[in-house]
This record gives C-alpha cells, structure tokens and sequence, in this order.
C-alpha cells in the first residue's frame, strides 16, 4: 500500500544538553518566560502535518479537486486559524461562535462548512448572512429551520446531508465514535432518498453536497474507502431523482494521530482508499482533520509544585490541572510526560494536578524523569482539545498559550486572571422588581 | 436515630397550571426572560440547606462550637457567596482564585479555610496577607513551604493537618473518592507525629486544626462518626508533643443529596455521630459542605432546538451541551429531566446536546415528558458542579446565571458572548523577535 508519509512531532532532545526542545526553542525558556501552565505549539508541525496530507490527496486527485477544513473545534485560536489560513486551509465549524472566530481569523464564507446537531435560528442565519459553502443538515427538521431562515432572508441556502454511514470503527473510547445508527450525528441512510425529495421541493435551498463521519483516531484506510463508496452510490441514487446541484464529497475528520503507541494511519493509502470513488463521483472531496494537524504540535508545561508520598506511591503534584487539560479524566487520555530538563534518574510516580478532585490526575504509576520541587514536565500530545476544552474550574483563570516558529516564539493567548474570572457577575442580583 | 430533617427541593409543579415553579416563579417566564441555556438557583432551597444543618448542630453542639464553611468550589457565583455570608457561613477555598473571589464577596481572612494539596507560594502569600483562619496542610513539602513564605512575610501562618484518614467510603464514583492511602489527597495518618514534631522546630507556623475529608455523597453517618474518632485520638497523641494551640477539628464536606433516588443523609443522626468526639476533644468544629448547601437549588434550563430518530430513538436535541454541563459526561452523573410546562405524553428519549461529540448526552433511554420543538427542559440537581466547571468547547458561550427568591427573579451573571470569548487572544503572536 505504499510508504508511510513520515511527519514530524516538533518536539526532540537537544543533542548539546539534553533540554526538551519545540522546534529549536528550549521549552524551558518558555516556562521561565511566560510562567506554567502553559499551553506550547509547534508550527512547523502543523504545516508538516498540513502538507503531508495535502500532497498525499494531490498524488491522486490533483490539488485542485479538494480542499482540507480544520476542524477548528480542535483548537480555535486566532493565531492557529491563522496559521492554517495562510496554508490554503478552509474550517469546518461547529457553532455561532466558532464562525464568529473563523470570520475575525480572516476567514470568509466560503471557506466555511458547518456541521453539527443544533443549528439555531440565529446561527443558521449568521451563517446564510456569511454565505458559508454548506450547512451540513443533520435531521429533516433541521432542513425545515434552514428553509425558513433562507426565506425570511430572501437567499438560497447551499446544504449537504450529513449521513449516518452506519460504518462500525473501532475507536479507543465510546464518546469519539459517531457513524452508527441510534447516535445522534447524521441522517440514517434510509431517509436520504426521502428527504432528497424534500428538498427539491423546498425553495430557498439547495443540496450541494453529501457528508458523512466516522469518528475519531481512526488508524485504518479501509473504512474511508467504504464511507466514500457509500457516498458515491448516494450520489447517483441522488441525481437519478432530478438532483443537478452537487458539487462536494465530505468525508469529515477523524484521522488518528499518535499519542503513546498508535500506528499512525498511512496518509498513501488513505488517498488511494478514497480516490476511486471521489472520481467516480466528479465531485471536490472535503476533509475535516482537526486532531490530526494539531494535537501532537502541543505540549503543556507545568511546574512541580510538591512532591509527597502516600500509600507507598510517590506522588508528584503540579500546577496544571484537569481544568486546564481534561482528557485524561474525560476520556482516560494518554499524554506523554517528559521533564522539560535533563534528570538524572527516572521513576515511578503519579502525576497529578492541585484540584480537589480524584480525577485529576494525568498518569497514574508512570515511569517518568525524576523532576525537582520547582522543575518542569512537559504533557505532550496536548494541541487538540486541550486548551478549548479548559474551565475555570476551583477559579482556576485558563494557561497562556504560545506559538514557536523555528527559533522564535511568541504569547498568542494571555494567562487568564482573577479579575477576568469576574467579568460576568454582578455583585447583587439584578432583581426583577424592588 | 431521630427523625430525618426535611429539606425541601425548590422545585414543584404549579397547582393551577402545571407550570414548574422554582420558589414561585414559572420557569418559562426564567426562559423566555433571559433566554437559554440558563441556570437557575433556589435562595430558599439554600437558606433551608444550610439552616438544617445548622440547627442539628446547634441542638447538639451549641451555636459558638461550629463553623460552615461552604466549599465554594461547587458554586463560586459572587451573589451565591454573598447569601450564605448572610446566613453566617464562613467558605473553604482550593486556590488563589477562589481566595479572591471571597474577599470580592465580602468574607475577611477570619471566614477563610485553604484546602488543596497544591497551593503555589504565590497563593500561601496571598492566604497569609489576608490573615486566613487555616491553611490545611497536605504534605511534608507544603509545611516547608509555608515556613519560608510566612518567615519572608514576618507572621506566624496559623495551620491544620489534612489528615488521610483511610476510611473507606462507598462513593457512586471513582472520581469523588478522597479518603484513601495512596491517593494523592492529606497526610498518611503514621506520618503526623513525625510531622508535628517538625512543626515545633518551626518558627512561622502554628498547628491550629486537624482536618479530614472523606469524599462525596456520603449517605451514612457512621464514617463521620470514625474519623471524628480518630482526629480526637490524634488531637490527644499531638497535645502529648506538646502542643497547645489547637483550636478546630475539620470534618470537611461530602454530605450526600436526592439527585435520582439517593437516600438523604440524617442530619440528626449525623450530628449525634459526631457530637461526642467533638465535645471530648474540647474542639470547635468546621464543616466544609458544598453540595448538600447548593446542588438541589439548581436546574439548567435548555430548550429544545430539534428533535429527530435515527435507529429507532427519539432524540432530543436541546440547546445546553456538555461545555455548559459536564457531570453526565465525566461521572455518568444522573440528573433528573422535567419538561418546563405541562405536557401531554411520555416518552422514552434521549436528551442531548449539540456539541459534536458521543458523550454530549444528558440522558439516554429516559422517560421524559414529551416536549415540543422550541419548548423547555430543566435539567434538576445542578445547583453544584454544574456552572463553575462550564467551558467554551465548540466556541460556546457559558450560560447565564439567574436567582430565584420567592417571587423575584434576577440575573446573577451575564451571558457570555461571542466577543467575550477572544478577549486573552492577539489577532498575531507577540513574537519574541522580529
């Protein structure tokens, strides 16, 4: 099935003396210049992860016939959408405020899909008032919403069907698999043919496209090449009812990336996986990749705060919490755990956060660099559904974030802080009556 | 035993019109007013919370020989803070964060207790400035710690052992379980000699308390009754080194609530279980509840924005996602779902969110009343947890916050907008160099 397109991390040893490196910044630096916890991100990782993928889909498809969307729900910053932009990237969003961030990163309309269960009036219709590319209809009653919201503003509505491929996928946790039937993503496949009528009846939309996802880390080709056979057989069944408008295959997201020991998916054989049908079909394919061009771009820093012992296990407390990175609580989510600097000896130790709560934990009896009271760890893997997933929880204000390029580096975010905690509260209620 | 003190809910049914009511205000008129997602807290409810807990000690104790201290980790609001001020709770704090937000609030260092097994020196300074009642102290290195900050500021820091009690405790989840050895929360209890005696050798600190906390949603009264008997036993075998300054045993929080069909704790045999240790101890007693005070004043309201099936389900789609409530995701918590208005059929549904992933679900398989497109849930039990650990995933805006008391109404915090979102983003990195 061809090579493995070999993609680089950002992150490696310093070879002179042994600190951790992000791109050729000492992560160290970063930590004594902007204080911990702080979210890191390698840009160079990003474009690697970016061009891999794009030369993968050009090999077959020629690069004019797709286009990647990041799915920006991954990790939003302006100077990340940014970045991307300037790649050739369009976004795939999923809510009122990521297009509100989307249009503020330069972004316009038609660099926009928006996918997602819950469109609200208002959100369809700042969309329609963006002239977004599609809106990727997940139920019939969403298709009644949009046709309302495009009539009242007197425009067409370009949408596609978000199908239920109803493709089994073994991913690694039941909350990041989406494609079967019973869940609530996407339109079952038998109510396409149905809904298809709908819509030619329905004047103020017009169906330009047929989406579908899997789920997420997802390691193996196959299952894209199944989805993408699906599509193009839906496509035809489509047009053989008088359907003369689609333009766009979606294909969505969920590539794996490599967070302990998972086999990174071969991007060649994804490409080719797809590519016959994508032809066949004489559509633009869109991907959707989120986790995979940014999770493994990202580090979080976080200083050793105490070290103590407890029921025979040594036990070391930072000052990053699950607050500021929930995916091992959530999902029971490996992150690599490096020290920032070199260390003499490694042991066996908990890492664990300062919130009052058992689940705050990042490795549990993980051999780890024996850092110092006061010395750093690096979480790694952390670019994707880390920073956008933070809370305030314990009022704890969220980490700064800091992009590198190269040998440069720089605040893309600001650490939050008490007072900003405060911003949405009143001091008394503000009573209804005296 | 005693009888179990009643404590009521907040929440009914309208006798006139089916109307649910929080104290006596319609919660349509709560959504229609300031829109949805909303949270919603009963005052009354918590009034009634605190006063029964309150009034079983006072019949055992006497009113001077205990302090509430309210864990304000399960509801920070500034408007929440200041009701229970004015009932005569002091709160219980885990970070700086939270140390500020007090004294915004009102409360003086006197109110103040510090828990948390990762206090920063910045946070220790912050603390001793204020002139805290205690700091609970978690490990060896912590001790260390607040010597040198409080010999740099020239105070004695008053201080409590956080005593790891290694009672076992039948918690619903694994998360919320903190009274064990080897987890990462107080002190091994063969540990506090050793520690005491390193306390005398320390200028800048006097032991003041013994704390323990045993976990969450603790039904029984019996293992209060164990640990109060083991802080009397380590209160004797300290004094026995020789010290005279102890002042508070700390039995922190955990007291369980109704959030499906769980048995309430009895308060009187509560207070019984404890009162004899307390009172030989010649101790005056803290307690640290945060839920029993909060959880059961509050709903999030929700409305639903589509409803659709796929693989035989009825689906719910509701405007509240999993950023705004994450307990059903991170602990299978169950909260109970009641149609805002009358309805006339039941129906076996999912009720979920709109964020683009499996877990945001608040209830799946439920029989809930059916409610149409555009109608209102509540979302019950959420008065704690709920709020203070909402994030902006998906690029989400958090809810608003609204107090109920009687028969008025009003904001306690704002809605958060789209432009509020970017306010710690540059719109480019603040590179280092040019």
């Amino acid at each position: 099935m061809g090579e493995v397109i070999l993609v680089q991390s950002g992150y490696s040893r310093s070879h002179e003396n042994g600190e951790l490196l992000c791109d050729s910044v000492p992560l160290r630096v970063i930590a004594e210049t902007y204080g911990t916890p702080t979210y890191v991100y390698s840009a160079n990782t990003i474009r690697d992860r970016y061009n891999a993928l794009s030369d993968a889909l050009t090999g077959v498809l020629g690069s004019s016939k797709f286009r990647l969307h990041f799915a920006m729900k991954s990790n939003s910053n302006l100077s990340i959408l940014g970045l991307l932009r300037g790649l050739g990237a369009g976004v795939d969003i999923v809510s009122g405020g990521e297009l509100f961030r989307a249009l503020k990163a330069g972004y316009t309309g038609v660099d926009v899909v928006f996918s997602g269960v819950g469109k609200t009036d208002e959100e369809i219709t700042a969309a329609l008032k963006a002239g977004i590319k599609s809106l990727n209809v997940e139920s019939p009653a969403e298709l009644e919403a949009i046709q309302r919201v495009a009539e009242s503003l007197g425009v067409v509505a370009p949408l596609s069907f978000r199908v239920n491929p109803d493709v089994y996928v073994d991913s690694p946790h039941p909350y990041i698999k989406t494609g079967e039937h019973g869940m609530k993503f996407g339109i079952p496949d038998d109510q396409i043919v149905e809904l298809t009528k709908r819509t030619l009846e329905l004047p103020n939309v017009r169906l330009v496209g047929l989406a579908a996802h899997m789920g997420s880390q997802i390691a193996q080709a196959e299952p894209y090449g199944i989805t993408a056979k699906k599509l193009l057989d839906l496509a035809n069944e489509i047009r053989a009812l008088g359907v003369t408008t689609l333009r766009y295959m979606d294909l969505g997201g969920g590539i794996g990336v490599t967070y302990e020991n998972e086999s990174p998916m071969n991007l060649i054989a994804f490409a080719n996986a797809i590519a016959p049908y994508v032809i066949e079909s004489g559509l633009e394919l869109e991907l959707e990749p989120g986790r995979f061009l940014v999770a493994e771009s990202g580090a979080l820093l976080a200083q050793v705060v105490y070290r103590k012992r407890s029921g025979g296990k040594d036990i070391f407390i930072t000052d990053t919490g699950m607050n500021d990175l929930i995916r091992p609580a959530l999902y029971e989510a490996y992150h690599a755990i490096d020290s920032v600097s070199p260390v003499e000896n490694q042991i066996v130790a908990d890492i664990v956060g300062p919130v009052c709560e058992s689940g705050d934990f990042f490795a549990l009896d993980r051999t780890v660099g024996e850092v110092e009271q006061g010395g750093y760890y690096a979480l790694r893997g952390a670019g994707a559904y880390g920073y956008v997933m933070a809370s305030n929880y314990n009022s704890r204000g969220r980490p700064a974030e800091v992009l590198v390029d190269g040998d440069r580096y720089g605040l893309i975010s600001r650490r939050e802080t008490h007072e900003d905690l405060l911003k949405l509260e009143y001091d008394t209620p503000l009573w209804n009556i005296e």
